[in-house]
């Protein structure tokens, strides 16, 4: 039970969160304040359960600057965080036998047909009945062993946590959402544009100046974004193979692009290539070219495990799982220029730029 | 819900101080309206390294009732959480070539000599210079992904994190610190009794209904502890090897303790002791006897992996580190009628609690 103490400091809390909110958005440091910044990809994920409220919180801990949840709709019409609807591959759903009826088949858009469980055929108090599991196991075992014990969080869970934090941190914390599949969505009626930016416009972040991005791989979605709200917006580019990405690269691309949106989130490989063996090659003028355009830079995914990282910065031990060189691959790309990354072990970006930020 | 605005709370707050105030009190769930009560020790230590804000902030999200912060000091007088003064233990600091040459011989009170770096020998400053490893690595190596990453937390930025937290959460989170060495501490100078004390008192933790329990193996701390405030205390009684606690968990102890404390906090084989073949056997009395001397009972301490579990709860996979029946170690004990537990996976009790308490 909380004590009278207790809920006078939170009065005070309050009251010095709206009164003061002009003196601390001046004080307090932002999270746009030092580059490259430090996006927590799905939260501290490389160590605590993707998209869960514990793995958003310990990559505040941690120092990140943003974290970013990838987001999706429930079937009533509410934003929650899940890399995909796909349930099956990030929660229990499959061992729920009172859910084992909406088992089924789903197309996206008239192609990829895909069997499973789907966030649009369930209501926000059904998620809730869910746990998280770790939808990487082999990479991650370390993070098996939370399977089962956090619920699926609601972007407003993530809102409150993170001013929550914010509090405790002393510091202005981004929030960097992905909409997921926002044409299919649409498609089914149950648009994610007006939600998202109805949430962030309720909770008080208006305007550029606001400590977020909203990033998309679909031009569509940001463009539609781009009508209704002045929160950043961030082009997601994904790789070379598909024409589409092939055109956004270049210069008259990026132009097109920084019609509508402040920044791009290129795949990794557009910057630095790797050689046919696999080994990072010469960086690509993509950087210098969104800057002359007028678009700050996030590429992605940033990760330690063996997996992911350029042959030359593997460790000995050949695992998958096993974590190499990070700092290596880190340092490469901090060199061409970049102005942030998502990373799924933000402690490696905010040790490195601890030599030259405050 | 999600969509419960943010803006709003401020809103009410602002104009209705008072009326908040209570509505706060009356309306927000507390760390003892169910019990068991779930005490995160050293946070949630069995899945990010312990006495980490990131340790804490996971046992939050995940549902724990208290955190649990071991105290120890600095030469300048803070609190900081770490589970002994012996710095290597938990931290980078062997590798430090700054701090080589504090490396000494300590001996606590005349005996136990142990070599290595010392809290009571270093600034708050020097200490935030540092960073955390995992002091179980064998156990966890999961935890170990981790070790560099994050700082020794202070006493006070443990409180300001769970302030921020229980705000997203609504409700009331406890806090629940051990003082360790408390003479030790108080033969070099730096008593902890009163720094304790007067931090929880200025950040408005006051009486017997704030969500606090002060604990330590040590009844001399107590008693100066309850001499200055009307805070909970709980008397930790070590395994029953030392005369000391054997005397402690008899009726008489019982009653002595609790001209003191509020609660015993007894090693768990106090409470189910273990055969031969190492399997739990028959409870004692010792549950029935501190209720009967009006003491509440939190045992220590709870631990998913084999290493730590009786012979008929561990998994078939044999490694120390592989993560047993935790379930039914609990449920054994939960029969016995304590209530309350220290923790290192706090999920597990949250999970067996949502069972019976919403």
């Amino acid at each position: 039970m909380a004590t009278f103490s207790v809920a006078k400091v939170y009065f005070v809390v309050f009251f010095t969160t709206e009164v003061f909110a002009t003196y601390v958005r001046v004080q307090r440091p932002g999270p746009d304040d030092c580059e490259p910044v430090v996006v927590a990809h799905r939260g501290s994920s490389g160590y605590v359960t993707e998209h869960t409220l514990g793995a958003y919180a310990l990559a505040v801990t941690q120092g990140a600057d943003y974290v970013e949840p990838d987001l999706v709709m429930t079937k009533d019409g509410h934003l929650i965080a899940r890399h995909e609807n796909q349930l099956e591959k990030s929660t229990d759903i499959a061992h729920r036998p009172e859910f084992a009826d909406r088992y089924r088949s789903m197309s996206v858009l008239g192609f990829n047909i895909t069997l499973g469980w789907f966030s649009e055929d369930f209501t926000l108090a059904e998620i809730k009945t869910l746990r998280t599991i770790e939808p990487m196991p082999l990479i991650r075992p370390g993070n098996t062993r939370m399977d089962g014990s956090m619920e699926v969080p609601t972007f407003q869970e993530i809102i409150d946590l993170v001013k929550g934090l914010e509090y405790s941190q002393n510091r202005t914390i981004g929030i960097y959402p992905e909409l997921k599949s926002g044409a299919y969505f649409r498609s089914i009626g149950l648009p994610m544009e007006p939600a998202v930016v109805e949430i962030f416009h309720r909770n008080g972040y208006i305007g550029s100046q606001a400590p977020v991005y909203i990033q998309s791989f679909e031009a569509n979605s940001l463009r539609i974004l781009k009508k209704i709200t002045d929160l950043r917006l961030l082009q997601l580019i994904g790789r070379v193979s598909a024409q589409e990405n092939a055109r956004m690269i270049t210069p008259g691309g990026l132009k097109d692009i920084a019609t509508y949106a402040h920044a791009v989130g290129p795949h990794k490989n557009h910057i630095i290539p790797r050689d046919f063996r696999n080994r990072l090659g010469r960086p690509t003028s993509l950087v210098i070219d969104a800057h002359d355009a007028g678009l700050k830079v996030h590429p992605y995914t940033f990760r330690a495990e063996n997996a992911y990282l350029p042959v030359e910065f593997r460790s000995k031990d050949p695992a998958d799982s096993a974590l190499g060189n990070l700092d290596g691959e880190l340092e490469a790309y901090l060199a061409t220029g970049i102005d942030g990354l998502f990373i799924d072990q933000p402690d490696y970006l905010v040790r490195l730029k601890s030599r030259f930020c405050n």
